[in-house]
């Protein structure tokens, strides 16, 4: 079908756009962990759910290994295809039939149209390589991988760097979501930033994606502001250090929340400042203020802060002791930041995210926390 | 000093109007209860610290009672005034010595520039009433008093009441405070509703009214949207009964989050439908969201939803067991809301107020609220 009757049918409403086209869309992700098969568990429901709109078999990639399956040596991809359940990284969840486990990473990007990214960032620029010369052409793919890559004189979004790598236009996933929890269907939102106006493919509209995504259990909205979902998910991580020594020093529940709403404001004025955000994303999207509530409440930020404020020990060693091998986001993030803020001379604007990298890095006393800011 | 010229002041800034006027604002408080108190010693620290614009002492109408102090029976004006301790509303807490507690009301009102009003809400327009005659013409008054006063065909804030019975302009003060922390000086914000364009006194500027309430320890942001302001801390208490309720569920912080988003969303569009409210003030101030967060996590309201979604037992029984003789507003305000809401046809778009007064007062079982939303 030509670029010119697809910009025709994109003029009709969705309903009509579903009943007249033939061509339906194939989902494929990529990563199988616990968030990967979590995210392809929910496309292959709505794949089946729609079926006017989407094909039914969605390629999960999975990296193939050996496990040890009640005492036998079978793969993984094998296992997940007969029982249905990744016996790895999402014990105990039954994921749809029609959700395939393949470990051609090249297959599931040739077959793809949508093609959603949950996988560890440090991964993403191999597999953009990989994939590279592969995929169709007017595909688009959804990022659902938190954080940002820093460096001195830039911020980088790892849906941007998908973006340019690949040539997809690339959307971003990023709520108050924790995979196990969506996994066992338990209520959250979700925000999905993506402009169909930038998508090179007309039929790809923001119903589609919404249809891809939400589920009565996992509620979807979508905006066009793709950066500040982005952003959301990792600057959130600064705050959570931040309302965890305010918890660690025993401050009460006013303060805490003080504390989140000047780190919301920080994080909204980080988005206006470097990527034209709309301060709305991070104030009302699940994305954001959700995100951060989370976060603030229960995450591995806070604990780690906590445990700062009451011990005196340093972040690295907590997040030895308290982390089991997980990765403190909240510190790395506010050094990364910090760095960059410093480059841009506009430290001083963010004092808050300036004090988190004070204390954590620099020896600033955590009670001087709300002196600083 | 003539109406023109104060017109004339308004024009030059509020440096060069500090050191030209000679006319010193004058600060009443009306109420001396716990929260009263607080703000009695949070106006009397700033009419000394800021000598220049106001008069250093701050009148308090404090209800005459004999108290038994130290075996004496005193009255608590007496004791307060030699202690500067509010020792039966406020113990342990040293107000600063020009905070002077008067028993006369009409004395506190005919002295003051600025009226602050800290009373329980029952007793307002009783008190409008005892001041009408006795007030300056051009006072300005701010109302601390928290909650909306609600009937099928009206939602009325307490501020309109003062205003139209006393006919001073009346501005809000709410934020995530709570008395006892905030005398104890633990660090929080508020927000002020206060518009100065419509007050009749061009004297009492913005600045004025901050540098009035403004602490290190307390810090206030001040808005136009009063309305805004005073809607944020009634109708939070209805969204903290449905945080309470997934508490009670043990349904987790995500989906927990996510009721947080959802009510912020309705309490902004209740105040966008009917009193033209700037969103933003519920979803950046401290008034809004602030205020919301540290009434989910700790709350009252929050408290007897989580016994309430545990046990079943009715709302009333748990309000006599679990909160001393302190009233439930999260169920009596979606009692009212709801009823006001009724009257308007408007229930159904407010999925949430109209879940948790269908759980509360219909009998609908807790475990329906993520379906009803």
């Amino acid at each position: 079908m030509s670029g010119a009757s697809f910009n025709c049918l994109s003029a009709l409403s969705h309903t009509l756009q579903k009943q007249i086209t033939s061509k339906r869309v194939s989902v494929g992700v990529i990563g199988s962990g616990n968030w990967g098969t979590a995210i392809a568990k929910i496309c292959g429901e709505n794949a089946k759910a729609h079926p006017d709109l989407f094909n039914p078999q969605v390629h999960m990639w999975m990296y193939e290994e050996n496990i040890d399956h009640h005492g036998e040596t079978r793969k993984l991809t094998d296992v997940f295809n007969s029982t249905h359940e990744n016996v790895k990284y999402l014990k105990g969840i039954q994921c749809p039939s029609n959700v395939y486990a393949n470990p051609d990473i090249r297959d599931v990007g040739a077959r793809s149209d949508i093609l959603v990214w949950v996988l560890p960032h440090q991964f993403v620029v191999r597999v953009c390589d990989q994939l590279k010369g592969y995929l169709k052409k007017d595909a688009v793919a959804i990022s659902c991988i938190k954080g940002i890559s820093v460096n001195a004189d830039h911020v980088c979004l790892f849906s941007d760097i998908i973006q340019e790598r690949t040539g997809m236009y690339c959307g971003v996933l990023s709520g108050a979501n924790i995979a196990s929890e969506v996994a066992k269907e338990k209520f959250c939102e979700t925000t999905i930033g993506y402009d169909p106006d930038r998508s090179v493919n007309p039929l790809y509209t923001a119903e589609t994606i919404h249809s891809l995504f939400n589920r009565p259990y996992f509620r979807v909205q979508i905006v066009k502001d793709v950066p500040g979902v982005a952003l959301g998910g990792a600057l959130k991580n600064i705050v959570a250090v931040a309302a965890g020594i305010i918890d660690g020093l025993e401050l009460g529940d006013n303060t805490k929340s003080a504390i989140m709403r000047i780190g919301l404001a920080e994080m909204q004025k980080f988005g206006a400042m470097f990527f034209d955000c709309d301060r709305l994303t991070m104030s009302e999207q699940s994305c954001g203020i959700a995100d951060l509530i989370t976060t603030c409440l229960g995450g591995r930020n806070r604990k780690c802060a906590v445990a700062f404020a009451k011990t005196g020990k340093p972040m690295h060693v907590l997040e030895k002791e308290l982390l089991n091998g997980q990765k403190l986001q909240g510190a790395t993030t506010a050094k990364e930041v910090h760095e960059f803020l410093d480059h841009q001379n506009k430290v001083d604007e963010f004092p808050l995210f300036k004090a988190v990298y004070d204390i954590v890095y620099e020896g600033l006393p955590a009670n001087k926390l709300l002196e600083a800011i």
